[in-house]
C-alpha cells in the first residue's frame, strides 16, 4: 500500500491534484509508473463536459487510457515481467471467459472494463495517475528503441491495426482515408505496412492533408472544400458523389492520364455522413468501407450503391490482439513518422489542464498543427 | 437456322406468340428446347410496367431468365453436352477477362449480360422461347434424378447459395430470415445446409411463414405485425426494436425457459428499411447482416448499432460458380421441400400471360398460397 | 470436503476403486456428479500399457475425458449455472492469457491441461470417478433433449467439429473419409452438416464400412483390401495410388455413369502411411487433407502430388470454441444417428475394467460391432 | 504476316537464330516486340539437357517466359492496348471457362498453356524472339516508370506473390525463407511488402545471405554449414533440428537478449528435404510453411511435428490474378532494391547462349554473384 499522485476531473474543465492509496499489486497485476500518456477525443468529452455521450461522470475520474510505463513492482504470480521492464498498457481488461473472449474477439466482450471511462460505477479510473496496477498479461514489454510516448501511441494505433486486419487490405491495394487526425494517419500508415501501393486521404483541413502526406503516410491528398452544407437527402448524395468523383480523378502522377479511380479499401475515420457517403461511393465494386469514426449514429445512406456493387461495410470497436503486433511494427521501424504525431509535450500531472487545452484545438497559438498531445511523468 | 415460336412481351401486361428466326449455335454454343421456366419478381416488373424500375423495354422482349431445358444441337467445339443432355441454363454471361472474372467474382463483372433484361440494346432475350442458343459453358447438365423445373428454381436458389457463401453461415449458427417469398426460403435452406440448428423466419403473411416452418425451411416463425405505420425517425427505430425483441424472445421450445437471443446472422429479403433495422438490431455482436432483398436504395438507418458491435452489413448481387454447388445439393436431396416452392404450373408459351397473372398474387382464386409459377414448353 | 469413490489404474490392466477427498469448489468451479464417461483410445493406452506413447503413469490415475454430469454444487463466484443443471464437460482447461488462448487457438496453448493424461505430474485426473470439481466456464449445460451418453460423445465430435472447420467443406462439396472409427464417422458427420453432398468413407472393416452407410454418416462406401503389404516406397506409392483410383471410381449412383472423381476434402483419421497418400491422391487440385488420425510421426509421402496441385496438408489438433455449436446441433438433430456410436453400456465404476475390455475390441463375443463403450455412473 | 528472328533449342546447349514467320495478330491479341528476358531455372533444364524432367524437346523450342516487351500491332477487337504501349507478359493461357478458372484459380486450370514448355505438341514458344503474338488480356501495361528488366522480373515475383498471399502473411509477423535465390528473395520482399518485421533468410550461399541482407531483403541470416551429409531419417531429422534451433536462436539484435525464436510462416524454397523438416520445426503452432521450391516428390518428414501444432504446410503452383499487384508495388517502389537482382545483362539473341552461360552459375568470372540474367532485343 502506497500513497500516490493522481489527475482527477472533478468538474467540466476542473482537473485537480488527488492523493491517493494504492494497493499492492495483486499476484497476476504489475505495478506500474506512468511515464507518458496521450491524450485522446474521448478523453477531451469527458474534459469539456464531464460527461462523455451517456456517461456521465460521478465520481473523481482520472483520465487518460494512451499510456505507457516502467513496473515498479510486481505480483507474486507473475513470471514474465520484473521490476525494470519498460511496458506499453492495454487498458481494456475482458472477463476472458465468455464467447467472444475464447473466441478472439474480446474487444466485443461485453464485460470489458475500459480506463477512464465512467461506463460503469465504480469508475475505472485511467492512467494520469503516479502509478497503477494493471494485469501482467496487459502490459506488454517494450525494447528499449521504443521510447514512451511512442508506446503510449501504440492506443490509437491498435484501432487502425485492427480496422486494417479486418479490412483485409491487399499488397497493391488502393486506399482512402476520410479523416487525417491520428486514428486516419494511422489508418494511413496501417495500409501502408499491408502492402497498398495508393494511400489517398481526404480532409476539410489543408494542413493535415498537407502533414500526411509530407510525412509519407499517403501518396496523394484531398481538400473536402468547405461550402453551404445542402439540406435535402438528394443534394446530400449529390455533394458525396462530388467528392468521390473529385478523389477517384486525382491524377495517380503529373507524368500520367491515369487517375487513382476506386477503392479497394476506405478507411472512415470522420464518422460525418457525408464522407461515410462518398465513401461507399468511391469504393470499388467488391471493396469495403471501414466504419472507425463515430459520429451521429442514425445515417440517412445511399445503401442501393453499397449492396448491388457488393460493396461492405464493415465497423471497427476498439481492437484486439494487436498490442505484440504494434511492437514489432516500432520495433522495426515499419512506421517511419510514427512519433511526428506528438506535436505537443507537457511535464507533469499538474498541466494535465494545460495540455487538454490544447489538444482540443486544431492548431496551436502559433498556428502549428496539434496532432497528439502527452503527458510526461 | 430454323424457326422458333416465342412468347414476347409487346406493352405492359401484353404478351404475345411471335415467330423468330434461330440462327445454329456458334462452335461454343448449345442449342437448347427450354422445358420449364419459373417466373421472378423482375419478369413481374416488366410484365406491369414495361420497364423494371430505370430499364424501359424498347423492342419486342422475351421475358424469363429461371429456366431449364434440353440440348437439342451443339456447336461443333463443344465437347461436354450433347444432344438429349438435360441442363440448367445460368443466364448471366460475363466477359471472363475483366479482373472481376478472373477472380472468381463474375457476378461483379461489368459487362455481365443478363436474359430477359432491357438493361443493354438490343434486348437480352429471355427464356420463354421454344429454342435458345446458349454459351455451352453455362448449361449445366443435370441428373435424370433432378426434374426441369427443380432445375429451373436453381437460379433464385442461386442467389441464395451465393448469399449463404457471403454470410459464412457455420454448423450450429443461428440464423434469421425477414421474408418468406422464394429467395427467403430458399436462404433458409442454404442455412440448414450450411449446418445452422436455429433458423427463424418472419413476414408479415401468416400464410408464408406457416408454410416455411411446416416445410421444415425454418425452425421457428413470426409474424410481423401491420399496424400504423410510424412515420418519424425515432419511431420507426422503436418500431424495429419492437420487432427484434420480439424474435429474439421466441422460446427455443415449448418446454424450455431459452429463448433465441440474438442471431449470428441475418439474411434481410424484403429490402425493407424496417425489417433491415431489425435485423441489424437482432444480430449479435460479429454477426452479419446479408442484404438480399432490393428495396429503397436510400434508407435511415441507426448505423451506430451496427459498427459499435461489428455487425458487418454485406450486400448480395446476382451469384458465381453456384451452379454446380446446387445441382451437387439437389441430386443428394439436401434440400428436403425444394420443388414445394412451384405451388402453380402452367403449360405452352400461349399460356404465359395466365401464367403472370397469377404469379402477380400472393394467393391464388382457391386461396391458396402462391410462392413460384412454372411455365412448362 | 467430501469422499468420493474412483476409478483409478495402478497398472497395466489394474483398474481399482479408490475412496478419495474431494475438496468443496473453488469460487469458479462446478461439483459435477459423474453420469457418462464414452472411452477413447487414448484411455485404452494407458489401460493396456500403463502409459501413452511417451506419457508413462508415475501415480495412480483415474481414465475418462468423454464426459458428463450432473451439476451437485457450485463455486461462490458461479452465476451461469445452478445445482441440477445437466452438462458436458469439456476437460481441457488452458490458460486463457497467453497469446494462442486470446486468439482464440486455446487448443494451442502450450500450458493446456488436459484430463485423464500423464503429461504433467501431479497427473491430471480423469472423468471416472464419483464426482469431479471443474471450471464453471467448462461445463457446458444442455438442454433435456440430450441424453448424458451424447452428452459424453460431444468430446469426440468435437475433434470432427474442429477439424470440419479448420478443412471449410462447403456445401455441395465431395468429401472422403479415411477410417470409420468413431472420429471417422463424426468426421463425415460433420461433412454431412456442412453441406457435402458426396461423402465417401474407406475402412478396412468392412462392418465399419456398412455401418456408417446404412446409418447415414456417408452417401458412398469402400472397403480397402488386405493384401500382401508392400515394403519399398515405389510399391507403397503405387498400392495407394489404386486405392486412390478404386475410391474416385466409384459410381455415383446405380443409373449413372458418373463417377465420384476426386474430392475436395479428404479427412484422414487413421494415421496410416498409405491412406494419407491416398487422400493425397484422391483430393482435387486446390482441395485439402485434414489430419485428424495421430501414427507414425516420421511419414515417407509423394509431397509433390500435393505441393504442385496446392492440395493443403492441415493437421487437427483437439478442439477451441465447438462446445457450444455440438450442443446447438444435437439440440436440433443435426446428426440423425449420432447416439448409435454408443454399442455398449456398462454401470458403476466397478466395471470399468469390463467395459475396457469391450473397448478395445473391433466387435464384441457376439460379433457385433463395437464402436464406443459408455461407463454410466 | 511478317519475318522475324527467334533464338530456338536445338539440342542440349545449341541454341541457334532462326527466321520465322508471324501471323498477323488474331483479334484478340497484340503483337510484342519482346525487350527483355530474364532466365529462369526451367529454361536452364531445357538449354543443358534439351528436357525438363519428363518433358523432352521434340522441336526447335524457343525458350524465355519473364519478360517484357512493346505492343507493335493489335488485333481488331483489342480496345485497352495501343501500339507504343509498353507491357508486361503474363505467359501463361488458361482455358477461363473450366471451374478453376472461373473461381479465381485459373493457375490450377489443367488446360493451362505455359510458353517455353515442352509439355504439349506442338510446344508452346518463349519469349526469345523477336516478337510474340499474345493475348491482349494477358499483356498488363505499365507505366514509364518502370523498366523493361523489372517488367521482366515480375514473372518470379508472380510466384512470391502468390505465396504470399496463400500463406496470410500479416503485419508484425515473423518470418522464415529457405533459399536466397530469386524467388527466396522475392519472397522475403513480399513478406515485408505484406508488414512482416522480421525476416530471416538462409542459404548455403555466404555471398546470397549477404547479398539479402545487405540489400534489405531479410533483416536476418544464417548461413546454414555444409558438413557430412546425414544418411539415416533419424540424423536427417537431428540435423534439421540443429539447423531450427540455430535460425531460432539468432538474437533479435545486438543489444537485447530477446531471439527469433519461432516464425509464423516460413517460405521453403529449395525443395530440399532437411531445409523442408528445419522449416517445420521452425515454424509457431498454428504457424504455415509454404513450399515454394521443387525438390524430390517424395519426402521423409516428421509429418507429427506439423500436424500435432497444426502447422498448416501448404504448396504453390505458379500464380493467378497478381500482375496488376506487381504493377502497383513496383510503380509505387515498394521493393526497394527489386533490380538489385539483374546481376548480368546480354543485348540481342544472338547472345542468348553466353547469357545461358552466366545463368547456370552462382558466381561470374569474377567472382560476383550471379542471381539473375536478362537478355534485352
Amino acid at each position: 500500500m502506497s500513497s500516490i499522485s493522481a489527475s482527477v476531473l472533478v468538474g467540466p474543465k476542473e482537473l485537480i491534484l488527488e492523493t491517493r492509496t494504492l494497493p499492492d499489486p495483486l499476484p497476476n497485476e504489475c505495478q506500474v509508473a506512468v511515464r507518458a500518456t496521450t491524450l485522446c477525443g474521448s478523453d477531451l468529452h469527458y474534459y469539456n463536459h464531464f460527461a462523455n455521450g451517456d456517461f456521465k461522470v460521478r465520481e473523481s475520474l482520472s483520465l487518460g487510457h494512451e499510456s505507457a510505463g516502467e513496473v515498479v513492482a510486481v505480483g507474486s504470480a507473475v513470471t514474465d515481467l520484473k521490476v525494470g521492464d519498460r511496458v506499453a498498457l492495454e487498458v481494456g481488461i475482458s472477463c476472458l471467459e465468455c464467447d467472444m473472449c475464447r473466441r478472439g474477439k474480446y474487444n466485443l466482450c461485453q464485460r470489458m472494463q475500459f480506463r477512464s471511462s465512467a461506463k460503469s460505477f465504480p469508475h475505472f479510473q485511467g492512467t494520469l495517475q503516479e502509478r497503477i496496477n494493471h494485469p501482467a498479461s496487459l502490459c506488454h514489454k517494450i525494447p528499449s528503441s521504443i521510447s514512451y510516448d511512442a508506446a503510449a501511441l501504440i492506443e490509437p494505433l491498435s484501432v487502425a491495426i485492427h480496422a486494417s486486419r479486418r479490412s483485409g487490405v491487399n499488397p497493391g491495394d488502393k486506399v482512402l482515408v476520410f479523416g487525417a487526425g491520428a486514428v486516419g494517419l494511422f489508418c494511413a500508415a496501417m495500409a501502408a505496412v499491408s502492402g497498398a501501393s495508393t494511400i489517398a486521404i481526404a480532409d476539410i483541413s489543408p494542413g493535415r492533408v498537407d502533414f500526411a502526406v509530407k510525412n509519407g503516410f499517403a501518396t496523394h491528398g484531398y481538400v473536402v472544400p468547405l461550402g453551404p452544407r445542402p439540406t435535402t437527402t438528394e443534394d446530400k448524395l449529390k455533394s458525396a458523389r462530388v467528392t468521390a468523383d473529385a478523389i477517384t480523378s486525382i491524377k495517380m502522377s503529373e507524368d500520367e492520364d491515369e487517375t487513382l479511380e476506386s477503392f479497394d479499401v476506405a478507411f472512415e475515420c470522420t464518422g460525418v455522413e457525408s464522407c461515410i457517403q462518398a465513401s461507399i461511393y468511391a469504393a470499388k465494386a467488391g471493396g469495403k468501407v471501414m466504419f472507425v469514426g463515430m459520429g451521429s449514429p442514425v445515417q440517412t445512406l445511399h445503401v442501393g450503391a453499397a449492396m448491388t456493387r457488393e460493396v461492405d461495410l464493415l465497423g471497427v470497436f476498439r481492437y484486439a490482439n494487436v498490442y505484440p503486433t504494434a511492437i514489432a511494427l516500432l520495433r522495426q521501424g515499419k512506421i517511419p513518422a510514427f512519433e511526428s504525431l506528438v506535436t505537443h509535450k507537457f511535464s507533469g500531472l499538474q498541466n494535465a489542464a494545460a495540455a487538454f487545452e490544447v489538444a482540443g484545438k486544431t492548431s496551436d497559438e502559433n498556428g502549428n498543427l496539434v496532432i497528439k498531445t502527452v503527458i510526461n511523468t
